[in-house]
């Protein structure tokens, strides 16, 4: 079968790979009909060593259930069903408290750390079946299909960066990153009642997605810039809740910058850092919350699918380009150069 | 009158300073009748340069009004009143969220930050007195002054960190720190319903008072060694709250070794560093969220008196020594040397 595979920064390759077959009884063999490239992805497509590499790449998929391993209970051939980004039984410690990404199962990891397995594929061995995959009730070809994708990974990220900020009716909060985190974002403040949503982002074409989901202001200047224009915005105290969704140290001070005392920094973009300021002038003067993580995507499918089927959001507008496999490499070039904004890959 | 100056690290002396008076029509002079010797105290004790002395100290007192500015309306000459160790109008917008340690009124400042004045003294003017001060319904020389002059910091500090902990009963609680504040902590958790407290410290006269406390386990070891205990202790998960007392770089790490995915670090040890580690191995990854900062104690009184008042809970206990101002630079030295908790002055 075909699949994608990481060789090292800036080069991917489309090629050959042994088929995926079930391994374990709790395993499902899926047929990809839909994946797509993460902004994560960029990430080892900026760092990634040739020692590193070749890596699977790709973890967000919908596709239809080929072959169930002899434990599986609740899928069956020919179901369609999206996977969430990372794997869990749905049953552990963790789990029953939703907090899917640190189930405790030996098998749990995210999608694209099974060994020789990746989204970006034919075809997938997704194990711990029962607990990770959620049955999609639309056909493989349905004009749904992009929303539903979302699920998957971004829509469930920036959901899970509005929850984890607590944002209440009423509140102001401040999104960082116009990437397609950065606009789930938005539109999950917008679905939790926040007022006033500022979106900082300079990509003209996706804060007006941006306003489209829910954005009442968009500040594209950075730095002290925009710093002090989100302040303006914001009475002067800034925002109860700043949505990080970057992952990159000035991402990080922007929303130091914009957070108002007694607010919260809600990260969901992966740091690329390890150290930070957190001390008294930075957060711990103004009572300031740090919170955020890998979102238990897996939680908040069943609560954020019915939203999407019956048409009251559009969460798939993220994906602007659409390519089979062979146009996957292209794909990363162009979410890196900033060409497109979220590619949907029909393998 | 006569008050207590820091020249710089351990030079403390006892001086006569121009009488406190009245300046503003919004303020109170208090004649303290009860001050103590802050854990915080002892950073300036340990860091301060002769170019930032000398210092007028102390930020935590009970007192009797002498005399009210003209603006004053809820006060009279006479009261007795506790002080929390920040300055607020308690009606900003700051204020009625209960985070008084943000009040935006220019003259807001810890008690110790305002000009010439501090708590280890005969008296105090303190700003903002209608916001600020807190009548208590007992005589000066009431047994239960020493409970009550922990509402001016400690014991609403150590609430602060179980609070913004969000500690619900049945949670498993690990405080960093056996001096006054880790010890109102254990109190503290133990009100909000905590079900297993472990208490990190060494110092067995205090720990002995945290079991009394509510501590259910103590841990003496520190570094690696004290996380695999607590770790062991917790189930192999970690706790759900720690609440860091400390405010060393080495608390912090302690913090993040015994933290349960998910769950959070609340700090009311004020941090003697700015970086740290937040990146994806130590919170990001296991969304385990960061809280705290200077507790608003103004917030706390109201609910943490009643408790004291009809002898529910004794957090005078904390207080090991008593003396008068000449034996404050003393008090200095013994906390340093930690034979004594915590000292009252009575001037």
């Amino acid at each position: 079968m075909r699949a994608t595979l990481m060789y090292q920064a800036g080069d991917v390759r489309i090629e050959d790979v042994p088929d995926s077959v079930i391994r374990n009884p709790t395993d499902a063999l899926v047929r990809v009909t839909a994946s797509c490239i993460c902004g994560s992805d960029l990430h080892p497509y900026h760092q990634m060593t040739a020692e590193d590499g070749p890596a699977r790449m790709g973890h967000e998929l919908i596709g239809v259930i080929e072959e169930v391993g002899a434990d599986v209970t609740t899928l069956k051939k020919g179901d369609l069903v999206v996977s969430p980004f990372a794997i869990s039984d749905n049953v552990c410690e963790f789990c029953r408290e939703n907090l899917q990404t640190s189930c405790t199962h030996h098998e749990a990891t995210f999608l694209d750390g099974i060994a020789d397995e990746g989204g970006q594929a034919e075809a997938i061995r997704v194990p711990l079946a029962d607990g990770t995959l959620v049955k999609l009730p639309v056909a493989p070809d349905s004009a749904l299909i992009p929303s539903l994708l979302t699920l998957a990974d971004v829509f469930g990220t920036g959901y899970h960066a509005a929850k984890m900020a607590g944002i209440k009716p009423g509140q102001r909060v401040t999104v960082i990153g116009d990437g397609a985190v950065g606009l789930m974002a938005v539109l999950s403040a917008k679905r939790l009642g926040a007022e006033q949503i500022v979106l900082m982002g300079r990509h003209e074409v996706r804060t007006y997605l941006g306003r489209e989901f829910g954005a009442t202001d968009v500040v594209a200047e950075r730095g002290k810039e925009g710093i002090a224009k989100v302040r303006d915005l914001t009475g002067g105290h800034g925002s109860h809740a700043v949505l990080e969704a970057v992952g990159h140290m000035p991402a990080y001070e922007q929303a130091l910058g914009v957070v108002r005392p007694g607010g919260v920094i809600s990260r969901v973009g992966v740091p690329q850092y390890d150290d930070a300021p957190v001390g008294f002038t930075s957060l711990f003067g103004g009572n300031i919350r740090l919170a955020g993580g890998p979102a238990p995507v897996r939680a908040y499918i069943e609560e954020l699918m019915p939203d999407i089927l019956d048409g009251t959001i559009e969460p798939g507008k993220v994906f602007d380009t659409m390519t089979d496999l062979a146009g996957v490499p292209a794909g990363y070039r162009d979410m890196d150069e900033r060409k497109s904004l979220k590619v949907l890959v029909r393998p």
